[in-house]
């Protein structure tokens, strides 16, 4: 890049914002990507590294110098350095916290107490807190003195003096009323803070049935402890979405889709390894037909018909299974009811596409009895493939293990096992 | 239900939100679900309706009569009406079309001039506007005079006498500032309103790059039309993320889990026949190499493991392929360097675990051929699998096609025929 051309960039630079620039170093190969990091702003740095993925993260902060980390990473508010301190060299990590005053570095030691996927994990400090017994007026006048609000406040929390939390003043209520009235007598109650503990999942689920910009994080004993904003809960709802798409062929959506070559492959190994052992599984199952398939060409030929049926039946069944477990939508109450529809789904359709794969079998080899065989097996393993598409994801979730990750699998190795057994089983029962 | 349960059940209901009514009411099967519609008040029906997916909503739409329809949707808000319309009876939007002032009439129309997928369609009209040169002790006294502020506003919008967008001024810019200071003097003027054609992804993508409550929505003449708030966002952040899961299946964000079982069966039917196609084409492959597979019946029980791994990589390409499409992620300037990489890494498995394949098929059959064989097909197969799951998301998007919906049926066509015929072509060779 010549000078002329880093002008340009840094001026395009400066017009975005830095989840915008997270975004478009994401999407750069390596090389491009370091040369545009050096043009980001140092004192911008710092909150594009909040934005972009983790591993991209890291492959960044390796490229700087202790002093650059140092100070790219001192403007953060405590929340946000939380996040990103375990991918901080240990160098870095002891700078900033003898650089902190006690408040931000007590408050630090509070973000890091939560793991990162509960309430307190999410949660910034960023509050405005309020008595219940003084008048509007006295909010009105505290703000103006305070100067600023922090970002994605829409309500002051009214707490006592043991910062045990009383309710919720909306702006819009401050803005609206009398200033003469009390905080008390026009503060919402009817409001119940989020444990610390809550996992994020729940705490999102929350915010998008009930419309929140923000809520107040409290302990045990109802003390608030700090606050959740719509834009980290946004985070939450889309890494989670995507987690699951990912996660189904085996990937991680944290991965910078620019990592070394030979860190992909090395990580999409595994999950090729994972399957090569079931698909040897599946011909292991094959082999011991050897001596039909030896007899009667064909159905080697129409084989994989009956097993790539039962995957596609299975994994409709598998993949309402794993987002009703993610949105909450299947429980106990309404499992046995899931289940009996998803056989009955699966019983019509096994019904339909028996009787058209029998007839196109038939009249392909010019034999009734193949017709038969294909029809039966397929029926058993969509049957199957019902079954196992709604079993897998309730086992892997009480053992827990994530069911996006390994119902794919799973799912397909039962299905191939018992579309080849079933297939193959009534061919041999049959020629004996 | 006796009454006495009715009662109970009213009670839950009635400290529940319409969202979470409306989950509840998504994960009971029909019967209970039903029931439990009657005990919603029906001053809640309407909100609810507008929170439940689109054939639940139709189905408990049909369950109503045009009175209680009319009394239901009544007090909804315009921008909530518009969503449900195309769904209501003829008859009950005649009604509410009577029962409208002609302001709320145009409101409505406006609203659904615009796609629900839009800017427009996702904007409300909720709007609290005032003007540039007033001081902020005038906007004060304004909203307290108002009374209230619509939900979700983080700021006011500036508008001339025109309607056109001036700037914003955030409620927290109200609080903190001297009231004898002009709206002009502190609002803020680097604001760009969303242009009501902008895609709702986009609107999206915006919202959470840029922290945003909510945003103005002007015409081409930068004409203030409404507001969108982050509520809708995050609805559209979920449904984005949701339709790519469950289209790679086959199915449909919208459906009810609980839809009749004829209904889910004839749906996912044409997902079964379109890869019943495919699976035909996979077994005529394998019929042209009968005779080869009759003198050698160890291909017969290999051939699934060349045909699977080949998905497998492939459907790890798609994916990522489909996440960056959907995340803006791939574009032209960097998908050179993406189906490099890509290629790279298919190669590198693609050694390591022909080898591994190879060895056990020698091993196995004690055959070193079948052993050569099957690993230069799983070679061919992977680098294949790589170069579709790359080229097939770009063509499909290119064609207007969802690369979510036929990405995987066309891929794992690709795989197996192309895994099939190199391993059975090779086989053919070796023989003659």
């Amino acid at each position: 890049l010549h000078s002329g051309a880093a002008d340009k960039v840094r001026q395009l630079l400066s017009v975005l914002h830095p989840a915008e620039i997270g975004d478009l170093l994401e999407s750069l190969p390596h090389g491009p990507r370091e040369l545009l990091w050096e043009l980001v702003p140092s004192e911008e740095q710092g909150e594009v590294l909040v934005e972009v993925n983790d591993e991209v993260r890291s492959g960044l902060i390796d490229e700087m110098e202790t002093h650059e980390l140092v100070q790219a990473t001192g403007g953060l508010d405590t929340d946000d350095l939380a996040d990103l301190l375990h991918d901080l060299p240990g160098a870095v990590i002891h700078e900033l916290l003898l650089s902190m005053d006690k408040q931000n570095r007590q408050r630090l030691e509070a973000a890091l107490s939560y793991p990162e996927d509960t309430a307190g994990g999410l949660m910034d400090l960023d509050v405005v807190t309020v008595r219940a017994n003084v008048s509007l007026d006295v909010v009105l006048r505290y703000l103006r003195l305070r100067g600023e609000i922090p970002e994605l406040t829409d309500s002051l929390f009214v707490v006592n003096r043991f910062d045990h939390l009383q309710g919720l003043l909306p702006l819009s209520t401050l803005l609206t009323n009398d200033p003469e009235a009390s905080v008390a007598e026009v503060m919402n109650r009817d409001v119940e803070g989020i444990p610390a503990t809550m996992k994020s999942i729940d705490v999102a689920r929350l915010f998008q049935d009930r419309n929140l910009v923000s809520a107040p994080v409290i302990d045990e004993n109802n003390k608030l402890l700090g606050r959740i904003t719509v834009d980290d809960v946004v985070d939450v709802i889309r890494d989670e979405a995507e987690h699951n798409i990912m996660s189904m062929a085996g990937l991680d959506e944290e991965d910078d889709i620019f990592a070394p070559v030979v860190t992909s492959a090395r990580r999409r190994a595994v999950w090729l390894g994972v399957n090569l052992a079931t698909a040897f599984l599946a011909s292991w199952v094959i082999g011991l037909f050897e001596s039909t398939l030896d007899k009667v060409v064909a159905l080697a030929v129409l084989m994989p018909i009956v097993a790539s049926m039962g995957g596609i039946a299975g994994s409709q069944t598998l993949t309402i299974m794993i987002r009703g477990l993610a949105l909450g939508q299947v429980g106990s109450s309404n499992a046995r009811s899931l289940m009996l529809k998803e056989i009955q789904v699966s019983i019509m359709n096994a019904l339909i596409w028996s009787l058209v794969v029998a007839v196109i079998a038939m009249a392909w080899f010019q034999n009734m009895d193949l017709g038969l065989i294909i029809g039966a097996a397929l029926i058993i393993n969509l049957i199957f493939a019902a079954v196992a598409g709604f079993t897998i994801p309730l086992i892997l979730k009480r053992v827990g293990v994530d069911p996006a990750l390994a119902g794919t699998v799973l799912l397909t190795t039962v299905t191939d096992v018992v579309g080849f057994v079933a297939f193959l089983g009534l061919g041999t029962w049959y020629l004996t």
